[in-house]
């Protein structure tokens, strides 16, 4: 199942390339969720929900992808995790160029930790990408991401699988410089992630899926996550040691080798074959 | 005006050391709040609501303020910042034990970045801190916090404390070792508010509050804001240089001198005059 949000905050299962709105359900789900909860409502619910979600979408009438406002899949994850040197060309590039690299401590992924990206900085794709510092280096990092399905910690890798909700394609936009991490890829629109979710069955080889993200029509970046230094079973492992992680909670998997700089007026392409693909513009 | 949330999710204004219940309003004000924003609903209600929160709170019968359990103040911040190396004598302490400092990259503040806490660490005085690695050091960081009053972007010094809607402490919990600062101190419950929010109004100058901590009725911090490195005008004006400020976003403005190891078992008191005093146990 493709789960989106679109226009004004409505929700939608996209089938056959058009959605079904069943925003119906989402007012409801919502209503129910406590206010100061750690996770999504919406995927908080979505196994309770997903049959009578499927029975809404058969019974609405589709809408075109094209004539609406894509929104970032979760409406209000409790955290953007994102992993860090987890391919090793893009290591080796980082390595390579002082202008990515700047003051690294380190290039393992274990000492560098998982870190955050700001909630503040979500948008979808159909936002556009203001360049907070046009002074500075600003790149594309296109990433595969994950969303957490259940309130979960130190789960092992034999049951990591079984906690994700599904997976959707995360822009971690990054200015390049010495300060840390969690503050140079938290800018406003720094988070793209879009342009929905697919639920985790029809992806059971998380650890096989290829992307590439282009620029201007010029690919940039084309990785396979099989190329992970740590995969994706891993990566929960670990990031489930530092603390529990909830229901809407996304992770960033790392950026592949091949980012460079954009500039206002560019115009981002992400694609996935198992997923889907986004367009997005960066903005002045 | 002092701003409590308590029991399961209510609302409280404190006055001469009582709550009292003002329930009704955070229903309305929440019910009217879009689930999707960025913002915290109470806060950024607040100048709008307090007037009738005075009033409905003067018409409350009182609480003791012991009867009840205390949660954190802002119920869904957008993010938690918090400054690095911001106190001249911390940092020197840091320098001086390898056991603080590890790889540190930088002792400046605009090098080293605001980082980010997880908002799913964030628990209040009534909670306890559970210690997520025992195998390693884990410190208080006794810390002055402030929280964002409205949307706010690239703000001035000048315009900087027209921004604040309140003031709060906050244990900025922390594991000791080489990774990003946003996942050592994201574990859960490594980020405690409490006892409640003092509104703006009631400290005028926030560069000069003084305030200590104790483990086990020993005093360990003991300091004044006076002696940050970047006062709280300077902090709200570079944080806001890096993204878009929203209300009931939450600053911890920085570590002072004293910091020390906790083990479960031991109590922390932290004790500010302007604003309260709470008491909170380590776990296990």
């Amino acid at each position: 199942m493709k789960i989106c949000r679109y226009n004004d905050d409505r929700l939608g299962i996209v089938i056959d390339g058009e959605i079904h709105d069943v925003t119906a359900a989402q007012n409801e789900i919502r209503a129910a969720h406590p206010y100061a909860s750690k996770s999504d409502a919406i995927v908080a619910a979505l196994p309770d929900w997903r049959e009578r979600l499927e029975k809404m979408a058969a019974d609405a009438e589709p809408i075109s992808v094209d004539s609406v406002k894509l929104l970032p899949p979760i409406a209000r994850p409790g955290k953007l995790m994102a992993a860090p040197v987890n391919y090793k060309a893009h290591i080796d590039e980082a390595q390579a160029d002082p202008g990515i690299r700047h003051i690294e401590r380190t290039t393992k992924i274990k000492e560098a930790g998982i870190f955050l990206k700001s909630n503040t900085a979500l948008i979808g794709p159909s936002d556009s990408i203001p360049i907070r510092f046009p002074d500075r280096r600003n790149d594309h990092e296109f990433e595969f991401a994950l969303v957490i399905g259940e309130e979960c910690s130190r789960v092992s890798q034999a049951d990591a699988l079984d906690v994700i909700a599904g997976y959707t394609l995360g822009l971690d936009m990054t200015v390049r410089g010495p300060e840390d991490r969690s503050a140079r890829k938290s800018c406003d629109g720094y988070a793209v992630l879009g342009p929905w979710m697919v639920t985790a069955d029809e992806i059971p080889d998380p650890d096989n899926v290829s992307f590439h993200g282009s620029v201007n029509g010029n690919v940039k970046q084309d990785a396979n996550t099989s190329d992970q230094v740590l995969s994706i079973r891993e990566l929960i492992e670990y990031a489930s040691e530092y603390y529990t992680l909830y229901p809407g909670d996304v992770m960033y998997t790392g950026s592949p080798e091949g980012v460079s700089e954009v500039k206002a007026g560019d115009e981002l392409h992400f694609v996935c074959d198992r997923i889907g693909d986004f367009k997005i513009g960066v903005g002045g």
